[in-house]
């Protein structure tokens, strides 16, 4: 808890928390995991997409490795737990597990090695792309993210070269499939579901596959006092039904989630009819079919009430993502974690709204997730928590989990 | 018709008529309507707001006079017949209805003179506040208005100067009561009924009462993946139901019409719920109480709904006005000028939604109206038409309205 209060105090915002990827705040939050990492017995390196890793070797040096890790970035005046705690939490199961080799040195008691990874960018906030840091991880890193600009019009190519990175070199960062047992990754649950059941870890089954979408409506701009209702096609009517109807129709279904978080009124004037509507949709579901289904019922509720009010619309697609599923295995070793960790009967088991690093490093290794209690559901805000108790608690779980996997058959 | 496309060429933008108040384009309309009203018997001359005012006096120099009138500015892309016809249609019935006097000089026929005045400022383009020019007229210019500043940051005081008028002298433009006999505008529609009806010409009842507000709807900005439905308190949803609330409430009542032509949400990020939405309402009635009983209801349908939401919300009023009725006497004499003018039978009368410099001139002068037929109602927009057919029909009409007033006793 004091780390995370350390790192908080890393920030590019005075009074608040921000940190974004390839800032100043970034290389110092780098250095002091590096420098934590070897406290706990790791050589510690920061790789060519800016990740800080640290590295608890097995006994053989040629075996795979298990990763542990979340990300250290933040949004725009943020908690201090969102990432940072997974990260530490790594650092320190790593610390609790750790054995003295022949030669002297910490190593991994278990036949893989142990390897914490702080990403660099899970939040996406400086240049509007999440998952950067853990993209590079995985070896699907995209050439044309190169070209995407921050707020000041600075490219993710001139960013990387001021931190100190060398664009060409960014294909070092990924892994091979069979490099990595698996990724196991604590984190505050961003959701209210452990807080009202009054538990204070769960397992993850999954997590969300997400969808987004920019719609605009058309209709016809006119004078708000000389058109009459039957003549009007007013766009900001027709948006605000859509708005309405897609909080109606995710409510209806289990586990998929709409929003409407953008949305505007053109040309803007107060007398003015609007002639034009802007807004997004971000939607998320437990599973892609279900999702899919929700948007084409979303689609088709779009062209009664368009047609309805003479108004024209249409989607698009800005981001979609596959739900990654937690792998079975690896559930069942957080499970017994949580219950060897805590006493727990039977651990409550979550799908997770929100994105997370795993849905990177699902293209790579199985992954698995382990979620904390977050009072409330408060989270990317000043006010996000977790009590140090259930971090103990955490710790204990994900230890049990990491020597549950080590007491299985690696392949 | 000729002189509407002349004018439409004195514009600040090419390809596109935009003529704000005390531009450099306002002063050249100026020019231009001052030279046909000493064409058709006038003395010119421009008053201390900047407004242009053609003088066609009667026998008796102490008489008072008839202003016939409407403005030369326009909104931004404007069509070519809003307010200008109205003017031009003015000086016309003046040359029509000229007699030439003992001493060789245009004279009115009647016991009263005719002034013919083109406002300067009725759409309050450039400052955001409307009806300058006829304000200054009406005796009713309020000095909280000089600091009010353009796009570029000039105030209104500023722009007087740079516009060669002195400021401390805005009060000369003041008529007082008595002075005028009244007001009688001639205007486009700016709506439907006329085309609707397959009528040309139409006597006005009254102009609209307005109020304009600006809402603010509160809640909770939160992550829109961790955030289940019952635990969101999401203002623009709020603000969808309220807009879609305006335009049921209002559908229902006659001659009631409101317009939500803003709305915003924020923070405005893809994947967090809205914590806060702003929109805008503008709303017109026949009627002073019914217009407000309509915003009563509004206010408790937005109590309901925000109290449901867990929202909280708060209006500021920015705009109100009272409806002006034109004087029975007026609308009379537009009646007869209508039939005299047209053969038609029983010429409709209908209410203004829209605004028109006759909501200032009512402070000062009984006021009365003449609509010619706007195809389709549409205006403010490059597409906004009338016909020669029936401007001539109207001139006939306004020039008989004129004369008929001519024949009753005046006060």
């Amino acid at each position: 808890m004091a780390r995370c209060d350390e790192l908080a105090r890393v920030s590019a915002d005075e009074g608040a928390i921000t940190r974004v990827y390839l800032s100043p705040e970034h290389a110092r939050v780098n250095r002091l995991a590096a420098e934590w990492m070897r406290e706990a017995g790791m050589t510690a390196r920061q790789d060519a997409a800016g990740n800080q890793l640290g590295l608890l070797p097995a006994a053989d040096p040629d075996a795979p490795v298990l990763m542990l890790g979340s990300h250290l970035d933040t949004v725009i005046d943020a908690g201090r737990f969102d990432g940072i705690v997974g990260v530490l939490m790594a650092i320190e199961v790593v610390r609790l597990l750790r054995v003295e080799g022949e030669d002297g040195r910490s190593r991994s008691p278990f036949p893989f090695g142990i390897e914490v990874a702080a990403f660099s960018d899970e939040e996406g906030t400086r240049f509007g792309k999440a998952l950067l840091g853990s993209s590079a991880v995985a070896g699907t890193w995209d050439d044309a993210w190169w070209d995407l600009t921050d707020a000041d019009g600075t490219s993710l190519r001139e960013a990387f070269r001021e931190f100190g990175l060398d664009p060409g070199r960014i294909g070092e960062a990924a892994r091979r499939p069979g490099e990595l047992v698996g990724y196991l990754e604590a984190h505050i649950e961003q959701g209210p579901e452990l807080h009202r059941r009054d538990e204070s870890l769960a397992v993850v089954s999954s997590i969300a596959s997400a969808r987004r979408f920019q719609l605009v409506v058309e209709g016809e701009a006119r004078h708000a006092g000389g058109t009459p209702y039957d003549m009007r096609r007013d766009a900001l009517l027709g948006a605000s039904e859509a708005a309405l109807a897609v909080e109606r129709i995710c409510r209806g279904e289990h586990h998929i989630i709409g929003t409407v978080g953008q949305l505007e009124a053109f040309p803007g004037a107060v007398n003015v009819v609007p002639g034009e509507a802007r807004f997004s949709l971000d939607l998320r579901g437990e599973f892609d079919e279900r999702r899919d289904r929700a948007w084409g019922a979303i689609e088709r509720e779009l062209d009664e009430i368009m047609g309805r009010r003479g108004l024209r619309w249409h989607a698009r697609e800005v981001h979609s993502a596959p739900a990654v599923f937690c792998a079975p295995l690896l559930q069942d070793v957080v499970r017994e974690g949580i219950v060897a960790g805590t006493g727990a009967a039977e651990p409550a088991t979550l799908f997770s709204p929100a994105g997370h690093d795993g849905m990177s490093l699902g293209a790579v290794a199985p992954v698995g997730m382990l979620f904390l209690r977050n009072p409330d559901g408060i989270s990317h805000h000043p006010d996000e928590a977790v009590s140090a108790a259930d971090v103990a608690l955490g710790l204990r779980a994900l230890a049990e989990a990491v020597a549950h996997l080590g007491a299985e058959p690696v392949a």
